[in-house]
Formats: C-alpha cells, sequence, structure tokens
C-alpha cells in the first residue's frame, strides 16, 4: 500500500512516519476513549505536534475515517461474499448480526457511523458510511427482490439500527452476543 | 413535595436550598453535555464544594436518577394509564414510541437507563430502571397474554431497543421523530 497524501503524492519518508504514527495513536486512543479521544492526546502519543495532526486529517472525521477504513473493508468484503445465497434473507439478517457484534466491540465504530449518516462527508465515495451503504445495498437489493424485506425499509435504517445496538451493547458482558441477539429482535420484530 | 435525605430525616432549610441548586445545575449540565457532564462543574454552577455535592449523591448514578426521576414518573404513567386498552399490542408499542421520542430528545436519559441496565442499584425500588421497568411490564404482559407478542421477547428487550434508537437519533435534525420510526421498524421487524 503506497499511502497518498491529499494532493494525491505519495508521502515523503517523514511524512509518511508521522503519518502512520498518528494512526496507530489514533487507534490506540479511539480504543481506549471512543470516537470522541482527544485530538491533542492523539498528536502527543504520535510524537508530533497538532500542525502535523491536523494536516494529515484536517477534521475528526476524516482521522475516524483512517482509522476505522480496513476492518470496515473486511467486513463489506463479507457482504459482497453472501450476495448469491440462495436465501437472501437470510445473507442480510446474518450479515447484518456480524456488523453489529462486530461494531459492539470496536469502541468509537458506531459511533462514528451514525455521525456519518447525519452528516456525510462532501466526498464521499471511499467514506466508511459509503462502503456499507453499497456493500449491504448489495444484499438488500437482492432481498428486497425475494420479497423477504419489506419495499421501504432501507439499508441506511437496518444499518442505523445496528449501529444503535451496538452502541448499546458497548460495555456490556457479552456486548458482540447482544448486539447480534438485538439485531435479530429488530429483524424479527416481536409478534408470534 | 419534602424532601427527604438518605438518613431519612427531612433536610434542614439550607441543605434542601443547596440540594435543589445541584439539581437545578445537575439538569442544565446534562442536558449540555449528556450523562458524562463534569461532577465539578456542576457544583460549581450550584455555587457549593465537591464535597456537599457528593453528601447528596454519593455516586453519579444517584445524581442521574435524581434528575430524570420526575420525567420518567410521567411516561411510566402513561404505560399504566393504556393497559386497559382494547388492543394490548398497540398500546405497548404506541408507549415504546412514546419513550424512544421523548428520550431522544432529553440529552443523558438514553444513556443513563442503558447504564443502569447493565450495572443495577442495590436498592432498586425507586429506579428509573425499575419504574421503566415495572410500567413496561405491565403492558407486556397484557400483550404476552392477547398473543401480541412472542413470549420469549422481554420488556427489558424492548426497552433496550427504545434506548438504543434514541441515543442513535440524539442530534439527528428531527430525533423524537426519527427514533418512534426506527422503534416501529424494530417492532414491525422487516418482512413483508
Amino acid at each position: 500500500v503506497i499511502v497518498v497524501a491529499t494532493h494525491g503524492r505519495p508521502m515523503r519518508a517523514d511524512a509518511r512516519r508521522n503519518y502512520e504514527q498518528l494512526l496507530a495513536a489514533a487507534d490506540a486512543e479511539i480504543a481506549r476513549c471512543g470516537a470522541d479521544a482527544s485530538l491533542e492526546e492523539i498528536a502527543r502519543k504520535a510524537g508530533v505536534g497538532s500542525a502535523t495532526l491536523h494536516r494529515h486529517f484536517p477534521s475528526r472525521r476524516a482521522l475516524l475515517e483512517a482509522v476505522f477504513h480496513d476492518r470496515v473493508e473486511v467486513l463489506c468484503a463479507q457482504a459482497f461474499a453472501r450476495v448469491d445465497d440462495a436465501d437472501p434473507g437470510r445473507a442480510l439478517a446474518d450479515w447484518l448480526r456480524d456488523v453489529a457484534a462486530y461494531t459492539a466491540t470496536t469502541r468509537g465504530l458506531a459511533r462514528s457511523m451514525l455521525t456519518s449518516v447525519l452528516d456525510p462527508m462532501p466526498e464521499s465515495d471511499g467514506t466508511c458510511e459509503a462502503m456499507f451503504t453499497a456493500a449491504g445495498g448489495a444484499l438488500i437489493t437482492r432481498a428486497h427482490e425475494a420479497g423477504a424485506v419489506r419495499p421501504e425499509v432501507s439499508i441506511v435504517d437496518l444499518l442505523t439500527l445496528a449501529n444503535a445496538v451496538s452502541l448499546a451493547a458497548e460495555g456490556s458482558p457479552d456486548a458482540a452476543a447482544e448486539a447480534a441477539r438485538l439485531v435479530t429482535l429488530a429483524i424479527e420484530g416481536i409478534r408470534p
């Protein structure tokens, strides 16, 4: 992977080292304190100044995107791997459970995704939100076609529910299982 | 209302004044910063020292309970008012929607309730969580009896879902409507 700065050219070695140290520090601080982790503390732990942090990541959103990008990409690949499943309704439900379980144990990710939905970034193509919507969109399209999901239920709604239960389950003794259980309840509804 | 301190006797006038100033300051700070609002800031705004705050409210939980008690009591009265509804399934769903809509616009309440479920207080009779569980419990018991809700779906699960979507909707332009909409989706499930 060649790390590319915003102007599109590969970074110089020292800039790349700063970028990678910032990303590692952000990863650790967000795991400890959530999506609201202190940017000053992240810069301090990376051994750079705040100006350097802001040069690499002009906003908290940009930093959160970079921290979560690879993990979201893996979750999204799992959606595309399920897209030819013989039971599209089950494929969608299984993926949403996996997303919720993963998100419930990845501090900061649920809050980060919920904030992104409220306030999408201008260039949104490679964002975590765009990746999730595209991957889940492929599954719900097939589930809609198969008549397994009501037409008015959107993938954004279902991802919001998954992120909501993940946020709620954060901190519970078995957060992944609890989030998956609540997603199942929300998918099934309450009726017999 | 006679304000009673933990030892069970009415407070002296100066203690009661401190208590009420602390409660007003806590209410404002929690509305501004959420359930994690600074206790030091609350004491400062109430014009008392931290020791006085801790004498009245030995824990953050105790303070949150006091701040939200009356509002939760009103929501719970609305549940009991619906308990003789001819359609127990609808009564439960309507109440959950009202709870989610109210909670989505009352900063700190959703987080406070979700934390309480994970870590119930030792003397839990008058807590917000106990009030919610009792009030919702009356509605779900009738809905279970009417066959409107699957037996394995509990009121704690449904209140957790309601609080989860409220937490997720906090900050969205029409948080109350968004929370109510997502609760409806979770209650109905995704199938046609």
